[in-house]
């Protein structure tokens, strides 16, 4: 009999486990030095908190969990809804529910990052899964551009500690492009496919989202000309990595109205403080402004970001202000900032550089030489007290078996005998070679 | 609108959180020193999975996950499953099919551990919730009695980390009450309501257990006199907790025919080489025989053993050997002993002791006190540089404002001030003292 996880669900096996506790560890290490802290919610929710406003598409892959006993009998009987919770499809639903419950415990400025388990019911494909962990930082109740830079430089730190040193960090605005084609006199139903076919920049070529452009403004071949002309300087700024702001408002300001220029300038305003704040902070940060970055969800509001690593084609995180958001449940408005961090990618990413190098937690195999299992657990004893793990071998094979048991688990250090001086036989198993040491000296080489 | 998490579920603030996580960490790093190495599996399983034997009555407990799409359709024009997964209620069902999903893969003595949620639809009631963590611990692969010893060892290792004094732990086998019963005459199918009323000694007193005795025998009186003797003396022993096996084998052998005693002598040859080993290796060991230990689960094949704390009736933690569960879907039958740990009870109660104690993650607070934003995340960028967590104060409000959020948040150290030389200006909180000191101080004095 086979059987396996459930359909687009993985198993984590001890080494794959122990990479993602450890990444887990880094990401929320960095952030607390920030002042962000943990929190964590149930898994579900009441469906009538995850089917709300604010879910868009995810609402779709909902995982439902059916009534039980006599309310699923009476639902089936009426023809009512058969579930009464759903398994959560990302952590800000649930921000917002926890900030709704909790609003007299939690100070003004609540700054929370929550690395949880995510599922969606979506069709399972290569790298897509159907439960994956993300990692979301928010700040909410902070209304300025401080908080953005704070999120941007905390995340740079993120990505440092992460060793990803390749990375683009892009910002704009969500009110950025619709303004710019309302400049271009691109008709407000057009809006919408225009801003669908910008935002596939980083997964189809330049030449599709041309064609879907034209097709977008197939009667407006006017705009197609600005919005095309438009696009291809911007995707070439891109490349160069190089836009200023200063360099993109001369250059807007010879092709839009006074007007619309008024309204860009109140936004680029807003992306000079925080761009300019970032890199004061942080001179090494490679924040870029990307005036075709377009971050598809519905619920932003201002400034956005996302960042990329070379070689990767989707971004490996998101986020951006999102003030109508949050206070959902609040029945008021809340600012809020927040950055979404694609865990998974990002797994992906170190798995790929690390590639072998995934060591999992270390330990030292304690042979079997001689004695019985009573000598040999507390043989190991002594080394645990001393702070190494040590696994037993503790059934009678010979010591090729164990040897070749200690190589397959990749153990580097083998224990071949614990004398009553404290001092150890040990051998180096990739060399093969035996040494005696101290249980001193072994520590020191065992931690190193 | 007033919202929160689904009956019998909880939120985590922060401080929760960071101490929930804590106590993780801790029994982890202690399980690690064994060699015993972490996983994780999905959420939910295939309910074929969950609903196959083993699982008992928390099969009836399942959270169920509605079909969809045409599936769900399909389902229900037909009468059939309208479920297609169940979630997790015990972490035992998915390491069986782990161990069979990835037999290939898995060292032929596998030690883990895993510490994750589960989920049971339980009516909520006090101290019993829908979604709660386990934390186990199994050796799949181990045959021998060195295995219970270490599993053990380690156990009450990590009670130590977590500084669990009172502690004592009641080792029994699984096969060693029936053979009494036999041996005082109890009818097999008196065996069941017997062994169901001693299983109830933490939780009622000992009158309302020899009423229960005395109406499963009822047309078995002598059969009642000898099993209410025997509960009685066992009482007191698990009072006074120094009933040796060599004792009791003695007052046993007075009361036994010489053949229940031959089965009896060769369980309690096991016992004593498992319970001589802890001791030897621990002499510190609370390791105590115990023989009305009941133990309720069906899956236990041999010897079996829990933990419990002074003024806590029910047990913290709880295991035994159970070689035919975890070959379930291997179709081979795999020895195996775990341990499983009252994760939610051994909060409850650090939490009880630790009251108010609970930190969190500390963090400095750096004030406003003059300057912009962005001059202020520099200087907070100094101090995270130097490892120290900071929350910057971004708001404009006066010093009082500020210092009531810090002392609302816990937090112990406000900085003033972060000089040019990194000479900083600390206030002391608790004492409203200003020091200034360097940045090395505050470094020790932080983490001090």
């Amino acid at each position: 009999m086979t059987v396996g996880p459930p359909t687009g669900m993985r198993d984590w096996l001890p080494r794959e486990t122990a990479y993602r506790q450890q990444l887990m560890e880094t990401i929320g290490s960095v952030y607390r030095l920030y002042g962000y802290l943990p929190i964590d919610t149930p898994a579900m929710e009441d469906l009538s908190v995850l089917q709300g406003k604010g879910g868009g598409e995810n609402e779709k892959l909902l995982f439902k969990i059916l009534k039980r006993g006599d309310k699923l009998a009476r639902a089936q009987a009426e023809g009512a809804e058969l579930a009464d919770y759903g398994l959560r499809f990302d952590l800000t639903v649930p921000l917002a529910r926890f900030v709704a419950s909790h609003q007299g415990k939690l100070p003004k400025v609540f700054r929370r990052y929550h690395i949880a388990p995510v599922w969606r019911a979506d069709r399972p494909q290569l790298g897509r899964y159907r439960e994956f962990y993300q990692c979301d930082i928010d700040v909410v109740g902070g209304a300025g551009p401080a908080y953005e830079a704070e999120v941007i430089t905390a995340t740079e730190r993120v990505l440092a500690a992460l060793k990803l040193e390749t990375y683009r960090f892009r910002v704009s605005d969500k009110r950025l492009l619709p303004l710019i084609l309302r400049g271009f006199d691109v008709a407000e139903d057009r809006m919408s496919p225009v801003l669908i076919a910008l935002d596939k920049l980083d997964k189809v070529g330049s030449g599709q989202i041309l064609a879907e452009l034209q097709e977008a403004l197939s009667s407006h071949q006017d705009a197609y000309k600005r919005v095309a002309r438009f696009f291809e300087e911007a995707c070439e700024a891109r490349l160069r990595a190089d836009l200023s702001l200063d360099r993109f408002e001369e250059h807007m300001d010879s092709a839009l109205s006074p007007a619309v220029m008024a309204e860009i300038r109140s936004v680029l305003l807003g992306l000079r403080g925080i761009m300019e704040s970032v890199r004061f902070v942080n001179p090494s940060s490679a924040v870029l402004f990307d005036p075709i970055l377009v971050r598809g969800m519905d619920y932003y509001t201002g400034p956005i970001y996302e960042a990329v690593v070379e070689g990767f084609s989707s971004s490996i995180l998101g986020g951006g202000r999102c003030d109508g958001l949050i206070g959902r449940f609040l029945g008021t408005p809340v600012p809020a900032v927040g950055c979404s961090i694609g865990f998974e990618r990002i797994l992906a990413i170190q798995q790929q550089r690390d590639a072998g190098g995934m060591t999992g937690y270390p330990r030292a195999l304690l042979l079997r030489t001689a004695g019985d299992d009573v000598g040999l657990q507390a043989q190991a004893e002594k080394l645990r007290n001393a702070g190494i793990p040590v696994e037993t071998y503790l059934d009678p094979e010979d010591m090729g078996k164990q040897l070749k048991h200690a190589e397959a688990q990749g153990i580097v250090w083998a224990i071949k005998e614990v004398k009553d001086d404290f001092s150890l036989i040990i051998r180096h198993l990739p060399t093969r070679q035996d040494r005696a040491m101290s249980l001193a000296e072994f520590q020191i080489l065992f931690k190193g």
